[in-house]
């Protein structure tokens, strides 16, 4: 977010639309798809049934959208699932809730990435033995832009938004326009299995996924501009009347043109060919597809970083999850949705529909939730017309409730289970930092009033190399800082060319800075360990409270004179740390020193 | 080298054969090949004359051993080409030198790796395709041990050493007293060249290859027993009589048995077969070479690193080459070492002979330089009989120019111009870091007896996060150390969940720990950007003579607990060393935690 926003900058329902829906638009790429592949197996008997499970997804589409305005109304401030659960349900629900929201995130750039794809390579079949590099190709680019932090513009997202929904529409109408389906009746292959109930499910189970997404307008409240509840309701109807009348069409469609599942060319570009010919058009809906799948990737960049910061601050995973960096991104939570995402990618062998199945198990779970919450929200509010309004909510639950265990039955096997456990792994986590942390917190005694500051006698060690202003310089600041100095030295006598102690001592006799050097010999060749052992005396003689390390080094103003520099500085601190419990201190002695 | 070194630890002959001469013994298993390479061009006819040119290299040899029996009389403290040049021939040539020394050293882990690898593929023609990989793992190999530095004993290496002297004695032995080739003359296809003068010097040139590493002894006098010299001397002397009768030796065989070169089965591969049969003997022949020549390479990474600390404290490559890390390693020059042979291996695609060419070019000129410093020496000291030393040595000067030049000459258009390139830029290199370090050396005042450190004001900043006992801590130690201390905190008031400046006052003031709080309220998400601006308003207003940070850390005993903290210490000390003159203190808390 840039660093001061102000009213303009804020969304507006088109500029909504692109921002936070076009994730749930994207999806009309792989839903339908996920349909197909699942009634395919009942021949072409079983795909005729695709039109019916369409419309129950719908339906249920339709619920989610009036319950999710409702939403909107009831947490202007961002009701994202985790928020009304910590708010409503406890907290044990909530990490549930965040559990089920982090492992959509990940399944959202798995999907979208492997989609996006899938619609390359339907376009340009050559590609496709290479789908898994290209998956991975495309990770790394958004991940790459993710980290450098792009401030990020609704306005750049509206024209692929735009193109993607008119390609699909025109699509739809022309192919709808055609009097006879112009490619023959394709071989589906014979039915291995007749149409029954469990089947069905299943269907319902896997278009699911085209509901993803659904959610994102509601967490997002603040982003629109005022009267920001009305925009977001209005943008949130809109969305549901576009994905709902697309996932209509292109059912419609491929009923009309005996559409079966096809490993190298997916269902939508199977349409578009139908319905266009293979010309221009076509390649302008693949382009269009594959733009919008990476830009509904982008979106999960978005929102992961955001909750695992929300999480670092409620103490539930480690705190550097909350810290941002220099370019103001959330690195550690891109760098884990990134890593996710591509042991997905690379585990599916960059197949979409082996990572659909499980992908809406987890917004269901995240939809129930917020739900239940709502419910509870209207209950303890009691405004004017609250039972209607939970009554709504509560149909809203009740169907998102149904859908999952539709889905956690008809999927379990194929990868639920994965989902599931993955909940259980995540929660467990969230709580065993949360324990740890409290642990830390007490051990700090967090809460109470500790005891006064008190001002000890301080010893300052430095190590010196040689007579100069470097060594100057830092037994001025050592002086500075401590009650007492010394200065100390290593010799490897056994070192040929290397500097003796006598030469040492005798240069500093004649320097006389009123600081005592102690020279340690020292027959092993190693840098650290004397002056390591040193403090370890020096420490366990008592004789100080506080024990100081100044290690100085040069500072060189051109990059390429510092590769002249020793590393002494690095490789000591890294000992002394190691070691001893001394405070070490690094003077940076800035020299200029011509080309 | 191991810490303490006794005299029971230094080298008797027999070690030091196996110590320093390995990787001269070693040269057999590439050189022959080279000389047979080079005449193959001229046919059968041209093969024919593989003893004669082995005859000359060998009496260059005889002149290199007893030449360098007096540079380890001159030299009993090691007398290494750089050694040398530096005492008489002036820096410019020293350099020379080092930078011929530097190319020799990686090249010869170049070529023992390739032509050990070429061993194991003679007997394993499976693994030919593999080559560049193989090449790629010994050298991996061999770099892992000498980073992690093996404190090497020369009593294991006399095993492999006597065994492969001993195979290439049977070998040659039992091929002498076969009555008839068993083996049909090799088809040598049609000769492209007849025998010329320049033909001859090319075979020569590669030839010499095989007389690298015989000045490996006179560089290592301090590693004998006493009495040094003498146990030096009988060790060169040994060395060149082996060395000179393997090598006529094995290019009898090569005449009586007709062999040609054949790149998938090395020359001594073939003289093996032909002289053992192929049978168990044939792959201990093998397999000894490949140990012997994996033992070769590891001897650049002996000297290479050494020379590179003697340029280092010299000032010629950067002071970080004579840095010993924990592992009493100079890590430095390994890596270099093993990253440049890893170029040239991977570059030159796993072969010996695209390598040996250039190989012998920059030896000699080390050769050259020696000789003629040692000349020099003698006039110098004009001790009894130096006349004929000089002249001994003056002899080795004009065969080993000579050599030089015909190397040159002969090889300049197959590589001899990069060995030629690489001299002069890195002996630029060298001249050009010299000069860097007299002008840092300048700008410390080096040499000069420095004004006094001067005690100053000093203020002490302390980033705090929140009251606990980590602030206590490190307000205390800030006490102990500034004369002045302030503490510092940075809210977010944009930021939901995140600490608020009201909160933090409050528990401050309820604290009152004699120290004042500045708190930055910052629309900036950052959490450096604030306190570097902060120092940098502090440090302009010069109320103080030394700005000190001190960064508070806790330190947690177990390593996942690690994982809990925020890297708020390393991300402050970045930002801060990056943009700011101040002093850094990082404090490390130690608290106890339970698990």
């Amino acid at each position: 977010m840039p660093e001061e926003t102000t009213e303009r900058d804020r969304l507006t329902v088109p500029q909504g639309l692109a921002a936070l829906s076009l994730d749930a638009l994207a999806s009309v790429a792989y839903g339908p798809e996920a349909i197909v592949l699942v009634l395919a197996v009942a021949g072409s008997h079983g795909l005729g049934f695709t039109l019916p499970v369409t419309i129950a997804i719908t339906v249920l589409l339709a619920a989610l959208t009036f319950s999710y305005r409702q939403v909107i109304a009831a947490f202007p401030n961002g009701g994202g699932a985790y928020a009304v659960a910590k708010a409503h349900l406890g907290r044990r629900v909530s990490l549930v809730a965040a559990a089920s929201l982090i492992i959509d995130y990940v399944l959202n750039v798995a999907v979208s990435v492997s989609a996006g794809v899938a619609a390359l390579t339907s376009a340009f079949p050559s590609l496709y033995p290479d789908r898994v590099v290209l998956c991975v190709v495309v990770l790394a680019l958004i991940t790459a832009v993710n980290l450098y932090g792009v401030a990020e513009s609704a306005k750049v997202l509206i024209p692929p938004t735009v193109i993607f929904v008119v390609a699909i529409y025109t699509v739809i109408v022309i192919g709808l326009l055609r009097p006879h389906p112009v490619t023959a009746p394709t071989h589906v292959g014979a039915a291995t299995q007749s149409v029954g109930l469990l089947l069905l499910l299943k269907a319902f189970a896997s278009g699911c996924a085209a509901l993803t997404g659904v959610e994102a307008i509601a967490n997002a409240v603040p982003t629109f501009r005022t009267p920001r509840v009305q925009r977001a309701q209005h943008t949130e109807i809109a969305l549901g009347a576009l994905l709902g009348s697309m996932l209509i069409g292109l059912s419609v469609l491929i009923g009309r043109f005996h559409v079966a599942p096809n490993p190298t060319k997916t269902v939508l570009a199977q349409l578009t060919d139908a319905s266009l010919g293979h010309n221009a058009g076509f390649y302008v809906v693949q382009f269009a597809t594959v733009a919008l799948l990476a830009l509904a990737a982008n979106t999960s960049f978005g929102g992961m970083p955001v909750l695992t910061s929300l999480l670092a601050r409620d103490h539930h995973v480690p705190h550097v999850f909350a810290l941002r960096a220099d370019r103001q991104v959330y690195r550690h939570g891109v760098l884990v949705l990134a890593g996710a995402a591509l042991v997905l990618l690379v585990g599916a062998r960059g197949d979409t529909q082996a990572l659909v199945p499980v992908f809406a198990i987890g917004v269901f779970i995240g939809f129930t939730i917020s739900q239940v919450g709502m419910v509870r929200h209207w209950r303890l509010e009691r405004g004017p017309g609250w039972r209607g309004r939970a009554v709504l909510n509560g149909l809203g639950a009740v169907l998102t409730a149904a859908a999952t265990v539709i889905e956690l039955i008809a999927k379990f096997g194929e990868g639920g289970w994965l989902v599931f456990l993955a909940v259980a792994v995540l929660v467990t986590l969230f709580e065993s930092i949360h324990r740890s942390y409290a642990r830390i917190g007490r051990a700090l005694h967090i809460g109470e009033v500790p005891g006064p500051p008190v001002q000890e006698h301080s010893l300052v060690v430095v190590p010196v190399g040689a007579v100069n202003r470097l060594t100057q310089e830092a037994l001025g600041t050592a002086l500075s800082l401590g009650d007492e100095v010394r200065a100390v030295t290593v010799v490897h006598p056994e070192e040929e060319g290397a500097p003796d102690a006598d030469a040492m001592l005798e240069a500093w006799q004649r320097w006389h800075p009123d600081v005592p050097l102690t020279v340690l010999s020292s027959r092993s060749r190693s840098l650290t360990r004397p002056i390591v052992d040193h403090l370890q005396e020096l420490a366990a003689a008592k004789e100080h409270d506080r024990l100081v390390v100044l290690i100085p080094e040069m500072h060189l103003p051109h990059p390429w004179q510092r590769l002249l520099q020793n590393q002494r500085g690095v490789i000591l601190d890294r000992a002394i740390r190691q070691h001893t419990d001394a405070v070490i201190c690094r003077l940076r002695f800035r020299i200029e020193v011509p080309r």
